[in-house]
């Protein structure tokens, strides 16, 4: 795709919206820069800008579950994406859950709603 | 939910994704200050933070097509929700399609992929 038909805000990036292609389960809200969103459409392998350590890494570079991508639709304002991706693992959160939004608010109260797939100790270390 | 829980960015926002309820279609990416959260959660209505407008406003305030909030999930990193919605008048985005991810990557390509339910000519006005 064209990457200047996106509008990328001034850190240079875009919302990325991960859904699960198959259960339509959102997963994982992260941002790709140019490189991070031309390294995924050409490997098809999802690739993130992690805002934290401000680098481009592959999604699963040192947990294995690695996320190949189905589908990409882009919004109206052309400044975020939805991915529908396989999940490969079963998890994407780096907590070990299937999904980053594993918490339901009840009231007053943050739930834990989601399934634990690994054990972040594990695969990380302490 | 305790406002206080959640990483607001340097802006005071947070990042919500709206999700219909039943299809599990993504519809919206937008964001919400305390006082759009604090809104929908006391009334049951999407209120979000229009940053071109800088202000808070009720989704569907002008078209009528409210979103009714159904179920809200926090991810790990408590700086992004997912709303599950039902989308009142069937159209979440301002261009009149269901969703605001209308629009597919295809190779070179972006076509449209989502249905048009209203024409934002006749909603809003020339």
């Amino acid at each position: 795709m064209d990457l200047d038909a996106l509008k990328w805000d001034d850190k240079g990036l875009v919302s990325v919206i991960f859904q699960d292609y198959e259960s339509g389960e959102v997963l994982t809200l992260a941002y790709m820069n140019r490189e991070a969103l031309k390294r995924t459409l050409d490997s098809g392998r999802v690739h993130v800008f992690r805002r934290s350590l401000g680098r481009v890494m592959m999604k699963g570079e040192t947990s294995g579950n690695v996320q190949l991508l189905k589908e990409t639709r882009v919004d109206c304002d052309a400044d975020a994406l939805v991915m529908k991706i396989e999940q490969v693992g079963g998890a994407a959160c780096h907590e070990g859950y299937r999904s980053c939004f594993f918490r339901k608010v009840e009231g007053e109260a943050l739930t834990v709603a989601g399934e634990r797939v690994f054990d972040p100790r594990e695969v990380y270390g302490e």
